[in-house]
């Protein structure tokens, strides 16, 4: 199944084919694969280099601890990932390391690190799906995640499978295309609303 | 100058040689490829696909423009970044399109929209360098970002340049390699500070 955004502009292929899917197959992800995902997050950059970003990770070869991270999803998303072999979840800091003051990047930098993951895993044909949908404070009690830090989001991850292992209404998502605003609508020069020229030239 | 990450696993040389430089040439950015930088930043995920990110970019092109957008750089980055041909701002939305609440990962996305546009600059030797250090107050007034809205970083952009033009001490930390904490200190499984046994797998 290719997905591939219709650009208006060329992309690099990493980034052009890369979507969210919900179906996965139960092929595990070999370690040394999951070794470059999480390396590639590793070299993000952040702001101060203060890398605020860590990672709880499980996978189906362990799994009291894959269901551990499950059991933080809300239902609907563990309806699909519970399909995916790999989960994880990401975590923020939000002091600076050197300082104590507030990191207000922190989250910033954690959606860089994971978007590398995600683009490192494009390269392997190991699709990633980001979900906001999980219990903040359950995770944060099951993993004893301390004050400072704090649960980002849920990450399934691993090879694509068959749309029709998918409910009828989630088949229908999976089999559409994905689609963004046009360019216009949020690259402005001069002032905020204002179509950069830029865009035109 | 070659910068790569010294990996410890393999990953994609586009995440590999990209760096944060602040030495950069004047020669312009052409605008196709601005284009397919911003077009990668588009197709970045988010959180229900609200798309929470906006860019306001200038070059020296329209100098009143560029200027507008350096005076708001804290000035030790406007001592390095006015070499750049291209200075943006990205701004989160911090509600949702689509139901009025707040987006809480509005930050997240866009740091994944700009680490997008990053590695697809990585493709067209186009380098990217964010910075904190900027009024955001000030941001607000000179290009009218409106309440609900948030400028979260600057950046600027370019091809690379010399690095005897910067000052003793940036030029060192421009030579410098750059490094990231060890895996080990940040990827878990089962409970928090546990390194994960995948890492050894």
């Amino acid at each position: 199944m290719d997905k591939s955004a219709d650009t208006k502009y060329p992309i690099e292929t990493l980034l052009q084919k890369r979507w969210s899917p919900r179906a996965f197959s139960d092929r595990m992800v070999e370690p040394s694969k999951l070794h470059s995902l999480l390396e590639a997050a590793r070299w993000a950059p952040s702001s101060y280099n203060e890398q605020p970003w860590s990672f709880i990770i499980a996978t189906k070869e362990n799994q009291a601890e894959y269901d551990r991270l499950l059991s933080c999803l809300v239902e609907a998303n563990q309806a699909w990932a519970q399909q995916a072999p790999v989960l994880m979840l990401s975590v923020a800091k939000h002091h600076f390391e050197r300082n104590g003051k507030e990191n207000r990047h922190a989250f910033h930098d954690v959606g860089s690190s994971v978007e590398n993951l995600t683009i490192q895993g494009m390269a392997l044909d190991i699709f990633v799906h980001q979900m906001a949908g999980f219990d903040i404070a359950k995770a944060r009690e099951l993993f004893s995640i301390p004050e400072g830090y704090e649960p980002v989001a849920a990450i399934a991850l691993g090879y694509l499978g068959d749309p029709q292992t998918l409910s009828e209404q989630l088949r229908e998502r999976e089999l559409a295309q994905s689609d963004r605003k046009p360019l216009e609508a949020f690259v402005f020069t001069g002032s905020w609303g204002q179509t950069s020229p830029l865009l035109n030239s």
